[in-house]
């Protein structure tokens, strides 16, 4: 007898299953479901599609090959029935059936099934705000968002676009507004950074000032209260805490949540966030029944916690374990999620895996970090550019975290998160990475390459050698209370700084400091600053033993200053 | 009492150590000792110097601030002593002296240390020919060599030049010669392929045509047995086993050797192929002595096997270590290689960790592997590029073996091969790897990233579920044996190579193959094409289902065709 697979919902994740479940079992009855008429598209395409690098909305639901993935490719080329415009309403778990309907008509059906797999992703979330229904207000989840909101643009309809929402979809959706249609745009975001959930304040801090510099406007630690309009008119501003904002478009991007009414209704076993509860061979608290992708919660493998993490990779590694095990013998395992995360932010890139500071306070370990900046390839070769990474440890057990980088050659900063990020399920430690042995060439890395530089300076923290400072620590520290500053740059570099902070900024250059420790003052604490941060750690070391030992190393240096704080250098 | 440290050798690893020392020690007595009055150079950056990506030859001795990195910055900067145009001549290890000879007079002196650290470095290796000290015949070791291959092309002396030697130098240096000055370049190989300790031969092939395609000729499987010319005219060509060649340059880049003649002289235990044996700890079998670099073996982390590995990122990270032990305890550890490695070619990028299936297999392995072809970010992001990658993993184990890469874009290719290898040392299977969690974002990977693919299409090989074929081996049996191939691409994309190869080239689109099965052949062998792999592998599993047993898929498609053959495609 054939097995009959049903799976709900057809994109990532439930064509995965279907066509690994097809290609391990030519018999099996495989039967996809979906209430939309496009499937299987790229979803984390939308903004790229609304910015232009994507020409066509066929484009996102194309293979590699050029060939639509529509019902007709499931049916002859992967062998896989579709059923499109098909809503799956109810669950009979003693049946093993599903109540279809299907919309065009409003007709119902009972599907039987030997094997359930529930692929029913996750729903943005709508903040209760009044105005939220107006015309030119959207969410960006589907393939009809995406048309409607290009459509706006791309008839001069919209001027000025505000989008409620830091993450990596509001951001995506502000470079696209801004980037090829020149729309005037401000994102709101209700915490006091970017990216919170992914990235330490001072690592979002620099993708704020280069958004910002890319003319799109960013305002932190606001909510947005009201949008404004009326249903005749839509759209036409939106009121937050502090003023109001006109505006002809309304970007709705403050998070998904896991899709699991259905799930529910079955009584299927679901978590802390909502999201379905599976175990490592992928499911559900009912053993005919599979999950995956943004409906379900997988376990963080450092913090140990169970989240969701609505990504399309995580859909289709997890959609090849179903797959398999459907297949027979339940062997394939996914065992979680080290929280690996990119995005591209204009001209910058940036990567993270693991815990940030904050998360990792809150999962109890005691976190150490450093910040350091260094070129993402050899310091001579031309095309190099400077990268921020910053390296997370637990102190006693000195084992990884995280991991943050920040650059504007995406691929090299992607490139060391991704090998960091592979040490961290092996409960890698400072060591491991300070030995992590990552290809060396020019034109690619550094000899001492930067993962390795920033784990060698975390190990010179954890050991005490190395005191550093954050910038924004710094900055707030010379602004409110008259801090100084010991800069061991060269007279030439430092001499605009001596020029704008007057005598709160002293400089010795770091080659010259064993041989003018007389000046340096020993009475109040001190600032130490070079270009990137080894140089005034050289010096750190040379004062305290000397007995100068309340000194602090600007982690990052005058590159780090830069990237924080635009206005705090002198005007060049 | 103040240790004394005594270091030989001022390139990479010595001046790691010493700022090592120094920064844990601020009492150290530290002494640096080099042959050279240049010190502390990027050597791995020769040949961007000759190819003028890098314009001084300051460049690479100067600190990422731009200041030069000579006697006197080690001096104030760093607090070490340097001793330059100093050769150390011997070693008495009873009474813990070295002897120094100051190379401009000729004084000699006896330099007591507590602890000694060879980093000697490695000499490259000249072969035996006739001529090779003619004007003009040069290797590629040091900035003098750096200074006078440039000075000559740069004042138009050299119109023709021979590469003897086609690892990462030979190779780096052809493209220095060829891409700014126009010099027409022949790269001579003895073995059959172009990095033979580095990648496969299929995955070097595409190097060599890239190569072919920027002018460069490359001869494979030849040995040059003369250099022609005379002592007073200089080079003038190069004799082959097949051909002669006029020249006005040969480099000789046939790789090096470690430098361990003073090493042999006091004793020290050399290994099999004549590098200093060390421990963990990089020490010599003198516990007084330390060494690393290129004048050491280290163990490689796969094959078990101890190997010289001339690298200026592990001598960099080895030299961190050496210096954490001389300044106390002896605790940090250097475990050993996975044999990371990458180099740029051109406008390609190639990188590559672990084994090649040939090493493999003289280890002792049963290598089993794959090759993917597929971009090297979302394919509808516009930046794409084809990437092609090998994984190689042990047939009984699983246990990933090796990975190898080649693509346009490098610092991706790269990333690639990073993340992969940072698993290497943790004895990864394929399933680790089919699990990889690689950071996600359109404009920087694929959902199902080609890292995760390669590992998918290597399990389903090792359960029988894939029967792949090397193109290379397609390629043989397509030309001599007559061999037929069924292309399931499009119509349009078959008809011009059904229009060259004939008969012996069927095409049926794989969406249709289930209902046109009547016409695929049953009694002979068939090779089964697409434009990558994937969909000629669906066509696989379904014809097998049908009872059509003999059919193998060519590995990476099309795209592995034009580039292993670019003769074979039809002209478009």
């Amino acid at each position: 007898m054939k097995t009959k697979i049903v799976i709900i919902g057809a994109v990532a994740l439930g064509p995965k299953v279907a066509c690994r479940v097809r290609r391990l079992n030519p018999e099996a009855d495989i039967t996809l479901v979906d209430r939309d008429q496009l499937i299987s598209y790229g979803g984390c395409g939308i903004p790229y599609y609304v910015g232009g690098d994507v020409s066509e909305l066929e484009g996102l639901y194309s293979t590699s090959a050029h060939v639509l993935r529509d019902a007709d490719f499931f049916k002859f080329a992967k062998g896989v029935d579709v059923r499109t415009q098909t809503e799956a309403v109810a669950i009979d778990r003693k049946a093993k059936t599903v109540a279809l309907k299907h919309l065009p008509d409003g007709s119902v059906e009972d599907l039987p099934y030997d094997k359930l797999v529930l692929a029913t992703g996750a729903l943005p979330v709508v903040p209760p705000l009044r105005g939220v229904d107006f015309e030119g207000v959207s969410v960006v989840a589907n393939l009809r968002h995406a048309e409607k909101i290009k459509q706006l643009v791309a008839t001069g309809k919209v001027s000025r676009a505000v989008v409620i929402g830091g993450g990596a979809i509001g951001i995506e959706m502000a470079e696209a507004l801004t980037d090829l249609w020149g729309v005037e745009t401000t994102l709101v975001e209700m915490q006091r950074q970017l990216l919170p959930t992914a990235l330490g304040e001072d690592m979002a801090l620099i993708l704020k000032n280069h958004m910002e510099a890319k003319e799109v406007r960013v305002m932190l630690n606001e909510r947005v209260t009201r949008i404004l309009g009326s249903p005749e008119k839509g759209v036409t501003g939106v009121l937050t805490e502090t003023e109001a904002i006109n505006c002809d478009l309304v970007i709705l991007a403050v998070g998904v949540r896991p899709n699991t009414e259905l799930a529910r209704q079955a009584g299927l076993a679901t978590g802390a966030w909502g999201g379905i509860i599976v175990d490592e061979g992928m499911r559900t608290s009912d053993p005919h029944i599979y999950a995956g992708g943004d409906c379900v919660e997988m376990t963080h493998l450092i913090s140990g916690e169970r989240i969701p993490m609505p990504l399309g990779s995580l859909a289709n590694r997890q959609g090849r374990v179903i797959g398999t095990n459907l297949a027979g013998g339940n062997k394939a395992r996914f065992k979680g999620t080290t929280g690996s995360f990119c995005v591209k932010v204009f001209e910058m890139g940036a990567a993270t895996a693991g815990l940030t500071v904050g998360q990792a306070r809150q999962a109890g370990f005691d976190p150490v970090y450093t910040v350091v900046a260094q070129a993402d390839r050899a310091h001579f070769y031309p095309t190099q550019e400077m990268m921020v990474m910053k390296l997370i440890a637990d102190r006693s057990t000195r084992r990884i975290l995280g991991v943050e980088a920040v650059g504007p050659q995406g691929d090299a900063v992607k490139s060391r998160v991704d090998a960091v990020a592979a040490l961290l399920p092996h409960q890698a430690t400072v060591e491991d990475v300070s030995n992590l042995e990552v290809a060396y060439a020019p034109p690619f890395a550094s000899a001492m390459d930067i993962v390795n530089s920033a784990a060698n300076a975390l190990e010179n923290t954890l050991e005490g050698h190395h005191r550093p400072v954050d910038v924004i620590d710094f900055l707030n520290d010379f602004k409110s209370n008259g801090a100084r500053v010991l800069d061991v740059r060269s007279n030439v570099q430092a001499r605009p700084y001596i020029e704008k902070y007057g005598e709160r900024w002293q400089n010795i250059p770091q080659e010259d400091l064993s041989k003018r420790l007389a000046e340096v003052p020993k009475d109040y604490p001190l600032y130490l600053l070079c270009g990137s941060g080894p140089r005034s750690y050289e010096a750190q070391l040379l004062l305290r033993s000397q007995g100068v030992d309340k000194t602090k190393n600007i982690q990052g240096g005058v590159m780090m200053l830069k990237s924080s704080d635009p206005a705090f250098p002198p005007a060049e």
